[in-house]
């Protein structure tokens, strides 16, 4: 996969040069590169924003050095992502989407924000949530780290993502590790059993009960086996004693 | 504001010394540390990690380490944010609630997961958002720049992020800059009519119409005052016809 991104602050992207982004790269399994569009404003000043139509506070990029510095990435442009807090928001199926692409350019707005006619490159404008960055840069660096690492060979393990919580629609069981004892805080009794099958058993009905009390809307839209039943029931009336 | 850090990355949270945050940390406004809890590891290999009790795949972040960095970060620590997809979903509001606070301190987990002890420290579990990062160290940028940007003096003008999408409760309008034409692309008229009544009137029926089309959700909670309802309204007739 190629990915290109368009910011004015190339350097805050070497954040991906580290842990799993990093070896992705390294490994060639996807291509990062950016196009500080500084450099293609055509006026003297280098300048890539200006005041608004109609008044207002705060600056607004201007859509010139966007457009030329667009047209200067190669490739098929398969998917053109805005980042704007106005956007569809970003959810694990989104980065599943852009995983299976050919190449994804980013837009990454800053300041006030952005010349509306900018959007008529983009194919996706997107949200990272309901809050305010200070610029679309921090919210394609997650975007980018959540869609990369579904690259198949990017995580170690192939299977590694399958666990994960949303991938298989319910919040991950509490997990532990050594020591079985640590400043009196120890382990469930189940886990250093050795008995597989009840193991199982307590990481599903944990993970339900995670879910249930975080999460009720995922178990609303979720197809529950009938022991999956059984154990919600087990789980109310603990709840209830 | 003093922000704390626990991380095998450091070195990622570099993206914090460019733009608006950078700015900050060199006006005091916020100092950022990181804290290495490799650094901390107590065994010989300096491993951070082990296998999960009870078996599965993957490593899991080991309590001691941790449970010893924390321990050497002096201050108040107001809020120990540990990143989780299974948290409490980011929202503004929770920007604008630890940007009251002294001092927050992140606990940035990686690989598999981590030991579920180490949520003794932690007063607030967080998630970005319905979807599954390398690292907390993602999360944590994000949430980190969302909220240091709320801290007063932080953006260049004080009223600035007051016409933030969000923080009025509706989406925000289009916006234009120079030049009027671009490419045969031309901006609304109103807009350089002059007229400043006309322009506030558009501006909100715009902000209206992208909430009503995007964010219904946003409408239901907002006390809609008699211009805003007979804007819809004119809205309404509009995709009608």
């Amino acid at each position: 996969m190629k990915i290109d991104i368009l910011t004015i602050f190339p350097e805050m992207f070497d954040v991906l040069n580290h842990s799993m982004i990093g070896k992705a790269q390294e490994k060639e399994l996807v291509e990062i590169q950016t196009v500080d569009f500084r450099q293609f404003a055509t006026n003297n000043q280098k300048h890539v924003d200006d005041y608004p139509y109609g008044g207002g506070e705060g600056m607004l990029l201007l859509p010139q050095p966007i457009f030329d510095a667009f047209e200067s990435i190669e490739g098929p442009k398969s998917r053109v992502i805005l980042l704007d807090p106005a956007g569809k928001k970003f959810t694990q199926k989104m980065a599943e989407d852009f995983a299976q692409e050919e190449q994804l350019v980013f837009i990454c707005g800053h300041y006030e924000g952005y010349d509306e006619r900018i959007k008529n490159l983009v194919t996706d404008e997107v949200s990272l949530g309901d809050f305010v960055l200070t610029g679309g840069e921090m919210a394609a660096i997650s975007i980018i780290d959540a869609t990369v690492r579904l690259i198949p060979e990017v995580l170690g393990q192939a299977a590694s993502h399958e666990n994960d919580s949303f991938s298989n629609g319910l919040l991950e069981y509490p997990q532990y590790t050594r020591p079985a004892d640590f400043r009196g805080m120890s382990v469930p009794e189940v886990l250093t059993s050795g008995n597989h099958e009840k193991i199982r058993q307590w990481r599903l009905k944990e993970s339900l009960r995670k879910t249930k009390q975080r999460r009720p809307d995922l178990l609303e839209s979720y197809s529950l086996t009938d022991e999956m039943v059984q154990l919600l029931v087990d789980i109310q009336e603990e709840e209830n004693n």
